[in-house]
C-alpha cells in the first residue's frame, strides 16, 4: 500500500442513459469557445446513427464538425500521424473521441500533437508532453478501457512489435459522456474481451504496489459492478441494466488504474498485441488467471478482499482458499465468455516465447507495480501455459 | 435516483501522512508558472509550525509567499472583501487555502474575485462566476467540510442573518494536499462538530433526490470511514489512523455532495449559523437526527443501506427498523461527542423560530434535494424540538 498517492481524473463526467442526447446542453462545461470539432469514430458507431446525433447537437450550438473514421483498432504510430497530417490547416479547436479505447486514445494523442511541437515518438513515456492540448470530449462505446478517465494512451510500434504508452495529465479530457445505450449493440466477443480488460484494470490496480485507499475504493466498486453484470451483458447484450453497470465499472477501473497502475498482466499482454495483433482485452483475459496464480503467495489477502464484491462466499475459508476461489471464478468467466485460451490459434509458437518475454520485460512502468518480480524465466513459463 | 448525473472534482489530489512535506515536488502539477502566493490560514495552524514548512517549500521552488490570517471562522462578505482589498497591487498568481472550511472557501472566492470584475454579492448563486480564477492549492486541516473538492463556497450575510453559497466549477482547485498529520491537534469540540458535518454531507448526499451511482459510492465509503473512526478521533486525537480515515471520509463526503448535493439539514443549519453564530458542524449535528426522523417514511430503504457501512447489524430487521437504528446511532454519537442539544444555550428563543423557518425556506438550492418537501410548519416543528 502506497503511503503518498495521487488522484486525478476527467474535468467533468456526465453519465446516464441517453446522455448522448444531452451533449449540447453540457458543451459550455468545456470552458472555452469552440467552433470546429474533429470527431474520431469507427464505422460501427457511425452506422448505428449515433454520430449523426452528435453532429446535430454540435451544429445546434454553432460547432461545425468533421468526422473521421480513419483510426484503426489498436492504432499504430503511423496511423495516428497520418490522421494528424490530414488535420493540418483545418483549425480544429476541439477533438472528440467517440468509440472504443483505440479511438479515445487517438483523440488524446491528436489533441496534444496539435499544440506541442512533437512527434508521437517524442511523447512515448511519462510526462513528456510539454503543454496542454486542444480540449477533448471522450465518449466510450466499449466497457472497456476506462481510457475516458485515464492520462494514458497506448500505441502500437509495428517495427518494435510492441505496444507502448504515453502518460500525461494533459491528456485528461474536459468532458466525458457515459451513455450505456451506446453499448447495447456491442458484439459478443468485444463485450467479453473489453469487459475482461476492465476487470483486469481493477484487479491489477487492487494488487498493485501502488494501491492506495482511493484506488482501492474505485477498484472494489468496479469489481463489484463488473462481477454482477459481465456474464449477463454477454448473454443478453440488450440488458440496459447490465450494460450500465459494465460502463460504470469500466470507468471506475480507469480511475483505479490512474491512481495505482496496472501490472504484469498488462505488461505481458503488450507483445501479444504488438506482434500477434491479439486484441488487448483477449490478451489480458488469457493472461489474468496465470499471472494471479504466479502472484498468489504475495496477494492472497488482497484476493480474499476481492472475493466479497465478486459475490463469492468465503465464510470459513482461509485467505489462500478464498484467493483460489477468486482465480477459479475468473477462469469460469473466460469459459462462459468463450474467450480463446490457446495462443496457437493466434499463430504464436513455442519458439516465439523467449522474444516475447524480452519484449514484456521492457515494460518496466507496469512491471514495477507488480507485487512480485518476474524473471524472464517466469514470463516465459506464463506464456508457455497458454501454449500447452 | 437521478438518471442524468455529473461528476467533477479537484484537478490533482496528493494524499498521505506528511504529504505537506511534499508540496514542493508536486508544485508543477499546477500547470502554470507561479511566483507569488497568498497563503490564507488561521493562527492555530500557524502556531503549530505548519505554515513555516509550507512557506519554506515554496521558497525552495522560487515562489515567494505572503501569509494572511485575517479570515475569520465562517467569514462574512465584509471580511472577505477586506482581505481582497489588501491583495490589491500584490500581483499574486497563486492562492493557497490552508485551514478549515472557512479558509478554504475564502481562498476559492478570492481566487475568482481576482480575475472576475465582480463583487462577492454578484457571485452568490450558481454558475455566476464568468472566468476561471487564479490557480488554488487547498490544504484542509479539519475533517471536515470537504470544501477542498467542492465547487462551493459559503459566506455569511450579516444583514440578512443568513449563510449563502457561491457555486462555480471555477472554484475547484488545481491541487489538494490531504495530510492527516495536520489534524492531530484539532481540539475535541472542533473534531466533533466538523466530523459530524462530514458525516452529514455523506448521509444527505445519499438520501438526496439527486443521488446517483457515483455520489452513492463516495457517500457509502465516506459513511464507512467516518463511522469507524469518529468516536476514536474524538477520544484519542493523536490516533493517526483515526485521523486519516476522518480526513479521507471528509473528502469523499465533499465528492458525494458535489455530485448529489446536501439537503434540508444544511438548509435549516444556515439561519443558525447566520443569525446565532452556531458553528456549522454543531448546527448540522443538532439537526441531523430530527430531519432524518422527518424524512423517515421516504428514506427507510436508503437508511437501511447506510446501516451496514455504519457497522450496524440489521439481520432480521425490516427496513424501517434498520433505519431507526441508524438514527439511534447518530443520536448516540452526538452524546458521545458531547455536542450541544439545546438551541437555548446559543441564545435562540421560541419566538425566533418562525423567522428562522422563513430564512431556511429560502435555501431552495438545498431544499430541492430533500426527499420530502418541508412546509414552514414542518421546519418550525424541527427547530422547536431543539428548544424543548
Ligand atoms: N488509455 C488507457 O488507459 C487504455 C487502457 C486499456 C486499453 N487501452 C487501449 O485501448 C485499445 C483497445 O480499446 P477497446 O478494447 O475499447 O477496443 P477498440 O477501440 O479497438 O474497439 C474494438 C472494436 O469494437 C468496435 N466497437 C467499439 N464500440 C462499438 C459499439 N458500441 N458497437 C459495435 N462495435 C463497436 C470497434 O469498431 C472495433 O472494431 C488498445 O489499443 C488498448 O491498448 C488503453
Ligand atoms: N464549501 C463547501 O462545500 C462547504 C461545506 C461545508 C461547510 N462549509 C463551510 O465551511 C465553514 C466551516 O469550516 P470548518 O467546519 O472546517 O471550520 P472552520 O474553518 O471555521 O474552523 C473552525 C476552527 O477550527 C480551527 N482549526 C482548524 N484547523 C485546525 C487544526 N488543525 N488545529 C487546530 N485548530 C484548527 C480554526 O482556526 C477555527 O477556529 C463554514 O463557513 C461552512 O459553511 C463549506
Ligand atoms: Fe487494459
Ligand atoms: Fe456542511
Amino acid at each position: 500500500m502506497q503511503t503518498l498517492y495521487r488522484f486525478q481524473t476527467a474535468d467533468h463526467i456526465v453519465a446516464g442513459r441517453n446522455s448522448l442526447q444531452r451533449v449540447g446542453e453540457h458543451l459550455h462545461l468545456i470552458g472555452a469557445d469552440v467552433h470546429k470539432a474533429l470527431i474520431l469514430t469507427q464505422p460501427s458507431i457511425q452506422s448505428l446513427g449515433f454520430v449523426d446525433t452528435l453532429v446535430g447537437q454540435l451544429a445546434d450550438k454553432g460547432v461545425q464538425a468533421d468526422v473521421s473514421t480513419s483510426i484503426l483498432p489498436e492504432p499504430t504510430i503511423g496511423n495516428i500521424e497520418q490522421v494528424f497530417a490530414a488535420m493540418e490547416g483545418a483549425a480544429y479547436d476541439l477533438v472528440i473521441g467517440f468509440g472504443g479505447g483505440s479511438v479515445l486514445d487517438s483523440a488524446k494523442i491528436l489533441s496534444v500533437l496539435s499544440t506541442n511541437d512533437s512527434s508521437v515518438r517524442d511523447l512515448l513515456g511519462t510526462d513528456l508532453v510539454k503543454k496542454p492540448g486542444l480540449p477533448t470530449i471522450l465518449i466510450p462505446t466499449t466497457s472497456g478501457t476506462g481510457a475516458e478517465v485515464t492520462p494514458n494512451a497506448i500505441v502500437t510500434l509495428p517495427e518494435e512489435e510492441l505496444k507502448i504508452g504515453i502518460v500525461s495529465r494533459y491528456m485528461l479530457p474536459k468532458l466525458v459522456f457515459l451513455d450505456p445505450m451506446l453499448t447495447l449493440g456491442l458484439p459478443k466477443p468485444i463485450t467479453a474481451a473489453t469487459g475482461m480488460d476492465a476487470f483486469t484494470h481493477s484487479l491489477e490496480s487492487f494488487i498493485s504496489n501502488k494501491a492506495n485507499p482511493i484506488s482501492d475504493m474505485f477498484a472494489l466498486e468496479s469489481i463489484r459492478l463488473i462481477s454482477s453484470s459481465i456474464v449477463e451483458a454477454y448473454r443478453n447484450g440488450a440488458s440496459v441494466e447490465a450494460r450500465e453497470k459494465m460502463l460504470l465499472g469500466s470507468m471506475y477501473g480507469g480511475m483505479a488504474l490512474t491512481a495505482a497502475g496496472t501490472a504484469a498482466v498488462h505488461a505481458l499482454a503488450y507483445p501479444l498485441g504488438g506482434k500477434f495483433k491479439i486484441a488487448h482485452g483477449v490478451a489480458n483475459s488469457m493472461l489474468l488467471p496465470h499471472v494471479m496464480e504466479f502472484n498468489m503467495d504475495a496477494i492472497a489477502d488482497r484476493l480474499q478482499q476481492a472475493a466479497e464484491p465478486m459475490g463469492i462466499n468465503t465464510q470459513g475459508l482461509t485467505s489462500s482458499q478464498a484467493a483460489s476461489k477468486v482465480v477459479e471464478r475468473i477462469v469460469e468467466w473466460t469459459r462462459l465468455l468463450e474467450i480463446p485460451q490457446d495462443l496457437r490459434s493466434f499463430g504464436v509458437k513455442l519458439e516465439d516465447v523467449p522474444e516475447m518475454a524480452v519484449s514484456a520485460s521492457k515494460v518496466t512502468r507496469l512491471l514495477n507495480n507488480n507485487p512480485k518480480e518476474l524473471s524472464l524465466q517466469d514470463m516465459e513459463a506464463i506464456y508457455r501455459k497458454l501454449l500447452s
